[in-house]
């Protein structure tokens, strides 16, 4: 393990999905809620399984750029076919896309970030769109300092123009901020930027039954179970 | 007065300086507290003096796209010629600029906002950049659920595209936003757009010697003394 760390940063950003919310218990029980006998695991992997070739479609430019919630529908209407769904009055498949608002925080997600907070500026960075964002804190008691997004940025992680957009609102080096995430990937680009990172363990991301490699890499300037245990190491 | 009322909207849109922040007081006691012998009112005065012309700069073409912050030093330059304080060093300057991330709010405004953001969703919509109002919300604890910024539209108020996007970012109508500010030019401008409006009265905002003007205009949809009389309008 590292020994020598750089200084704090002064900037803490957070992926959101499978990081601060658990989306696969939530999408599925939304989905059961409406069908008690339906799959719902296989639904909530299967719509989230969507997500990256939707938004590749928007950053390959056949797509104009569209906000998560609308790709979550693009994904969505298939899916209601296939699982026996299609019969969803429209308000029914509205309120059912709407359920990426109405995700639960993982339990430490809460008193982490509100000690993580009291020290440091605390943001989200995620490719899910504002109004999501917000109406996601306001279901689950998110302290948010502020709300970045691929929408204020026109772009999607992991393009660079996104992390280095977090330092740019804020006025302060690359290394100043640290990406929070659970997802190797979304922190390697973030380190290409510059940025510190910290991986979090989500190892229930998709689903108990399905645990997912948690493995720590050393090129991350921080590895920690939860916002817990990363707010000790931070000192706060 | 107004007998009928809109239905209550679901978005409160807050503009910022002057209206939930003391710019004046705060200003003038940070220049008072390089230089106490310093005319702090008139530096306020003249400091903010120059804020409008300088977005229609921008607005105009005539500079690119400019964060608040830098047109804030833009026309701090000339005016620590003109008050005698061309000797302050590269770090005093930074910091005098960054005075407007430290305003404190309005005495009613962190009870009015708590109040009013348990049925509302409450952001900030103001021409000031994400950064700078991130500062500030951290500085004063005002608890927005989101920071909308001319940052996020890439377009100064009064462009109806700060108005609108408010709306687009929550996916609601323009009437289910309503602006609360001190400033009739402001409410014109989003109640041309189709939201609804508050007026808030803030007779000190140029100073206490210098009472601004509250008469009431019937075209708003509100009027209130106070964040905490907005409230009580509401229902909350």
């Amino acid at each position: 393990m590292r020994t020598h760390f750089p200084s704090h940063p002064q900037v803490l950003a957070f992926d959101v999905f499978g990081t601060v919310v658990d989306w696969h218990s939530g999408i599925a029980r939304e989905v059961q809620a409406l069908r008690p006998a339906l799959d719902g695991d296989a639904f909530a992997l299967a719509w989230r399984a969507g997500y990256q070739p939707a938004m590749r479609r928007v950053m390959s430019g056949e797509l104009g750029w569209t906000l998560i919630d609308d790709l979550h529908r693009l994904i969505l209407d298939p899916l209601l076919e296939q699982f026996g769904l299609a019969d969803l009055t429209e308000a029914e498949k509205k309120h059912l896309n709407k359920a990426w608002h109405r995700l639960d925080p993982w339990p430490d997600v809460v008193a982490g970030l509100t000690r993580l907070k009291s020290r440091f500026t605390i943001c989200t960075l995620s490719n899910g769109n504002i109004g999501l964002l917000t109406d996601m804190a306001k279901y689950g008691g998110l302290p948010w300092d502020c709300i970045l997004s691929a929408e204020v940025f026109r772009a999607y992680k992991p393009d660079p123009a996104t992390y280095l957009g977090v330092a740019r609102v804020f006025d302060v080096a690359p290394l100043d901020v640290m990406l929070v995430a659970a997802h190797q990937d979304d922190l390697a680009a973030a380190r290409a930027c510059g940025l510190q990172t910290a991986y979090i363990e989500r190892p229930a991301e998709f689903g108990a039954a399905r645990p997912k490699d948690i493995t720590p890499d050393p090129a991350n300037t921080r590895h920690a179970q939860d916002f817990l245990a990363l707010a000790d190491q931070l000192g706060c």
